[in-house]
Formats: C-alpha cells, sequence, structure tokens
C-alpha cells in the first residue's frame, strides 16, 4: 500500500461532495517536501484552487499537500471560493503538521457552485488518519468524473534502477489543447534542480496533454503538477540522467493522454491525426487541430465512414498554406485519397476496414515543406451528447 | 408561376445525381442578363464551380444562368472538376443561346466524386424546355441536400412599391461563419449599380450568412450570389434608395439565414447569442463565436440543462479582455449569473423553463467598453450524430 512511491503518501474518503459511496476526496503527501513544477489553464476563467497554486508555484516553496476533490470545480465562486479553498488547505496544513503554504488544492467538477465546505472538512481527519492506506490505484479511482476507467502508472528510469517515475489523472470531457478538464499528478524521486524539473515538465506536457483533443472546450480547471522530493543533486545533474528522465516522464504523460482520449465521454475511437511535410510545425499544428476538431470528421470516424472530403475541406480552412493537389490522405496504411483526388472503392473499402478498428492513424501528407504534427483526437459520438446532456440532471 | 419575380426564370429537374424521384438540378436564368455580386467560401480547398464563378465575377461581365445540381460538391476533383462544370456550363449557354462567360454552377453534396456527367447532360435540354413553368418555390426544393424545408422568400421595398428583393438559400450541415455549405441565390429589380451592388452585398452577408454556427466546420462550396437585372440608373442612385434596398437584402438574408440554422442537422434549438458592451467588435465577436461553438454548450442547449459554468468557461478561452466578476449572463429575461456568479435556484428554474423554448436568446454582458457582436447557434443533438456519421451510407 503506497510502497510503490516511496515518500508519497496517499489517503482517499468519500466526503459525498455529489454522491454518496464513491470515494471524492484525495490526499497527497510528499515527504519530504517536494520540489514542483507544473502547468495550469490557460483559460482565462481560473478556478479558486488554481489561482491558489498558481501564486504558490510562481513563489517557488517546496509542495508538500494535495488536497484533491472530485464533484465540485470551485470555478466562478468569486472570492469565496478561494476564502473555502485557503481554509481547507490551511486545515489540512494544520492537521498535517506542515507550513500552510506547502500545501495546494485541485478540484474538478460542476462549475458555479460553492464546495460544500462542512462535509470536506469534517472528512479532513479521516483523510489524515488513514494516510499511507491507499495507493496510487485508490487515488486514480477518487479522482475520476466521468471516467470510465482509472488510469495511473508507475515506471522505472531506464539505466537507472533506483529511480522512478508515477503519475495519475483523470480526464473524460473538455478535452483540448491547452490540456483539458484535466488534473495529472507526476511523482518522482530523481532528485532533479528546479532548473531542470522546469523546462523537462514543459516540454513533456507539450508533447502529451496539449495535444489531445475531445471537445474544443478548455477548462477553468485543468492542472498538471510533477513533485521530485528524491536527495537534490549538487549541482547541475548530468546530461543523461536529466535526458532519461525526461524521456521517462515525457513517455508516462503520454501514455495517460491517451488512455484520456480513450477515456474521454462517449469515445468509441481513438485517432491519432498526423500532419506531413508542412511548411511549418505551426502550420503543421493548426491542420492537426482543424481536423481533430470537426464535427463532420469526427462524426465520420464514428459513422466509421471513409469521408476524406470532409478532411480535405477541414485543411482547407485551417488557413495554412497548402495546395489540394498536392495531398494525400492515407488511413493506416491505406492511402485514400493522392495528389487530392480519391484513390477508388477499393481503398474507401479498406479504409473503411481501418475505422472498424478502436484506434489508428490518419497521415496527411502536404509536400510544402518538413514540418510534422501528431495530435491524438476521438470521434464524435451520440453518447458524447447523451452524456454532456444529462451531466447535471 | 415564376410571375412574381418577373425578369427571373426557372426550371427544376430530377437528374438522378444522388437518388431518383428528388428533384436535384435546377436551371436560373435573368433576362436581361444581370449586374451581380456575391461571396464565396474562404476554404482553400475550393470546389470546381466556385472557382469558376469567382474568376468570372472577377471580370465583371453579367451573368445570365445559374445552373444548381445537389448531391455532388464537384470538390477536391481537380481539373477534371474543372472541366466537366466547364462542359455544362458551355452546354446550357449554347442550349439558351447566350455568351458562355455568362454562365456559372453551383454544386453541394459529396465531396470527392467526379459529377455524373451523362445524366446531368442529359437533363439540360428538359431544364430548358421547362424554363419558366417552376417557381422561387420549386428552386428551393430542388437545391436542398439534408434540409428539413425549402427556404425563400420575396418581399417589397419599403417605399418603392415597384421593386422587390427575392432570396432562396439552402444550408444544413457545416454552418459555420465564414458561411456554410449553403448556396444562396437573390434576385432583385431595383437597377443598382455595380458600385452599390458590391457594398450593400458584402454587408448583408457579413450580418447574417457569416453569424451563423452549426458545427464550426467551413464548406469547400459556399456561394451567395446577388442578381440586379432592373434598369440601371444614370450615375449613383440617390441614397435613400440605396439604403432602402440594403435594408430589404440584409432583413431577407438575415430571415433565411435563422431558417438555414432552424434546420440545421439536427438542430432542435435555435439560439441567439449576444455578446454586450465588450471593449471592441473584434473581442465580442471572437467571445459570441467560443461560446456559439462549444460542444459543452451546445449539449446544454440540447438537454436544456442551464449550465452557465460552461458558457463562462467557453468565454475564458475566446482570447478576450475579460474580468468573470463582471460577467452577467442572461437566458431571454432570466439572469443566470450576475458579477460571476450563479444567482440561485430559482433563477436556474426559470431559465430551465425558457430552455424548453424553441428558440431564445443568451445575453452576455461583459462591462468592458461599448462594443456588442450577434450570432445565431444551434444545439448539438444526438440527431446531429446520427445524420452526419450516416451521411453517405
Amino acid at each position: 500500500m503506497g510502497l510503490e512511491t516511496p515518500g508519497f503518501h496517499f489517503s482517499v474518503t468519500c466526503a459525498g461532495i455529489r454522491q454518496r459511496e464513491h470515494p471524492d476526496m484525495a490526499l497527497i503527501v510528499s515527504d519530504p517536501p517536494a520540489r514542483w513544477s507544473g502547468t495550469f489553464t490557460r483559460n482565462r476563467v481560473k478556478a479558486a484552487p488554481v489561482q491558489i497554486g498558481m501564486e504558490r508555484l510562481r513563489k517557488g516553496v517546496p509542495l508538500s499537500v494535495i488536497l484533491v476533490n472530485s464533484g465540485n470545480a470551485n470555478a466562478c465562486t468569486g472570492e469565496r471560493g478561494v476564502r473555502d479553498a485557503q481554509l481547507l488547505c490551511r486545515e489540512a496544513a494544520h492537521l498535517l503538521g506542515v507550513p500552510e503554504n506547502q500545501v495546494i488544492m485541485a478540484s474538478t467538477g460542476v462549475i458555479g457552485h460553492p464546495l460544500p465546505l462542512k462535509r470536506m472538512k469534517s472528512a479532513l481527519p479521516t483523510l489524515v488518519r488513514n494516510l499511507g492506506q491507499s495507493s496510487l490505484a485508490d487515488v486514480a479511482q477518487a479522482i475520476m468524473t466521468t471516467d470510465r476507467y482509472p488510469k495511473w502508472e508507475i515506471i522505472p528510469v531506464q539505466g537507472y534502477p533506483e529511480i522512478w517515475v508515477a503519475g495519475v489523472v483523470k480526464g473524460a470531457g473538455m478535452i483540448s489543447p491547452s490540456m483539458a478538464t484535466m488534473l495529472g499528478f507526476f511523482f518522482t524521486n530523481a532528485g532533479m534542480p528546479l532548473s531542470a524539473l522546469h523546462p523537462i515538465t514543459h516540454q513533456a506536457v507539450m508533447n502529451s496533454f496539449n495535444r489531445i483533443k475531445v471537445d474544443g472546450d478548455q477548462s477553468t480547471n485543468d492542472t498538471v503538477l510533477v513533485l521530485d522530493n528524491g536527495a537534490a543533486h549538487e549541482g547541475t545533474p548530468e546530461n543523461r540522467l536529466k535526458g532519461a528522465i525526461s524521456y521517462t516522464l515525457e513517455k508516462i504523460m503520454r501514455s495517460l493522454a491517451w488512455k484520456i482520449v480513450d477515456n474521454g465521454e462517449g469515445v468509441t475511437k481513438v485517432v491519432t491525426i498526423v500532419v506531413e511535410t508542412a511548411k511549418t510545425e505551426e502550420e503543421a499544428r493548426r491542420i492537426a487541430e482543424s481536423v481533430g476538431n470537426s464535427p463532420l470528421v469526427k462524426t465520420a470516424f464514428y459513422g466509421e465512414d471513409p469521408n476524406w472530403g470532409r478532411i480535405m475541406a477541414a485543411i482547407g480552412y485551417a488557413g495554412a498554406e497548402i495546395n489540394p493537389e498536392d495531398i494525400d490522405i492515407l488511413f493506416d496504411d491505406v492511402t485514400l485519397a493522392s495528389k487530392g483526388h480519391g484513390t477508388g472503392k477499393l481503398a474507401e473499402q479498406r479504409a473503411a476496414d481501418v475505422m472498424k478498428r478502436h484506434d489508428y492513424t490518419v497521415r496527411i501528407i502536404l509536400r510544402q515543406g518538413s514540418s510534422s504534427y501528431r495530435i491524438i483526437t476521438s470521434d464524435l459520438s451520440a453518447e458524447y451528447v447523451k452524456i454532456n446532456a444529462d451531466y447535471r440532471s
């Protein structure tokens, strides 16, 4: 129990924030306090816990405690929301005997309702008492909202058997660059100094959570944090170690990002969009996102319809330099359009077979330059609409 | 038959482009030839008929004939597509005895398949023979794809009883600024010179078809044309007449734009989004489009769920200057959020009642300046997904 991530301790409980009998609060404690880095939502409407977290991260004090809840986002709750979150942080700090500025919150759930403060406060002693009796898997379960399965991983760093990286995320709806209504907490004993931790974190997030799309909405609560409480290295860590950590963190983030899309509300297909030979990476990105965000393309994925014309149209309005007569579109190994033209009925049938798979890759070859970009998107299903139309009822 | 729009003559037929027993070709003839203006899709992937139309419009020659078909967009069909469209234009010109450069095509339907040239060519003599035997209502019917009802109007210009403006449109899926997979043809006997017709047309399109959203996709085929074959005025028309024409054209375009949203694939709600007191019109537009395009907001419209938090989140990621604590959100006359905070259960119940209506207005008050913007959007329903997943099957 919790032994897989020595130095990090967990507990979960059911505070009854949204419904009884489902754990909805989790306590994450780093002992010793961790150096930390992270990224928060770029939405201008930032939930109270995000405001507090951003401020503490900026100040550079170590992090001891993350108090997480599902069921209520504490967003659009004004000054009261900030006061409520501060009060819970203070209470947790008091119970755990750590400085208040080493405690942050992360919340997800419905927007615009104040936290059920009493219930959450009453749950704190239980959380503290049970610390260490829950595993990362329990945390993964407790922070879920409409996720279909818990998402967490612990992997060793190759070449450094004593070093490990672990992560736990929740995702589901509102998945879009930048980020998602997602929470992600990553842990390691690598002992990176902040000067290395920050760039490693940002690059890993950029190549993982910033490249997934379910519905194009950006949440008020997105938070990805990386906590490192290993013994700090003297001076700068050797490049080989830094590279290994960076590689491992990106690997685990990419794996969990894929699972977030796979867990997306009503998702039945996970589709990787790769745009190749674009003039610039920015243009490749714009096209990948235009295609990956098009409701018409996404419903065609759902309907298993190799409708490459919709993809071509979405390429066309991405605002990038293209020539339709130069473009190839492939579904896995099937070339569906070549130099802007359909390749015929047989190719359509073979592409329709590819589309029956749970996940596949759409490659778009532009012949404009040498840049590329890759994102992971999903289909748009009737189930997505049903889940989101009924979310609060 | 056709008498309501003297000088413009119509016929329709069933060429069997997509399925038998549904008219899928229409012939529109202006006699005398019309001065004309128009706007075409800004998608970089432009269908063959759009390429031809844009070139003829640029040259400024009068327009005698529009040959319209549904069932096949003639997009992503390369040089062959252009040759096919030119051939049909030439054939129609020949049969009607008008110069070839006074004939254009407008196509809508599936992308990436060549036109069924033989069938379409065989249909031309019938179309020419029956000219004048169809009404604008018949044209409205023939150019429909997944539209639910035909959309057309003829209205007199107030103060000028002898002048009228008429219009016919098709819309349905892929409705988004700029424009839609939409075709719109407008007719008048106003006798405006081109110097007046161009700005009047552009402004009317800007305030109507460029402000509707169903799914955020932009088509390869969008075309809105205004044909004026009235006796040209000597010199510049008086301002009062110009104003009356401008007003009437915008009025008819707005009315038909509303109907396009109401006809959108799987649409069950038509929602006007008004953003007020923004710093600039551009920021108001960005927020209106962000809200009107958010799948989470649109599914909440569908679910009749007064989830103003999703609206607030979509405001937040629009990339405009805002302060959440200054924002009011109203559903018709119900204030659901005031200065960034929910106004309580009773207001939510009253807003839920508003949302049971077929159409209503969401007002977003920013308190940042004095600019505003208005768009018309729809809900995102399970039916939308079903229609688009099955479109080609």
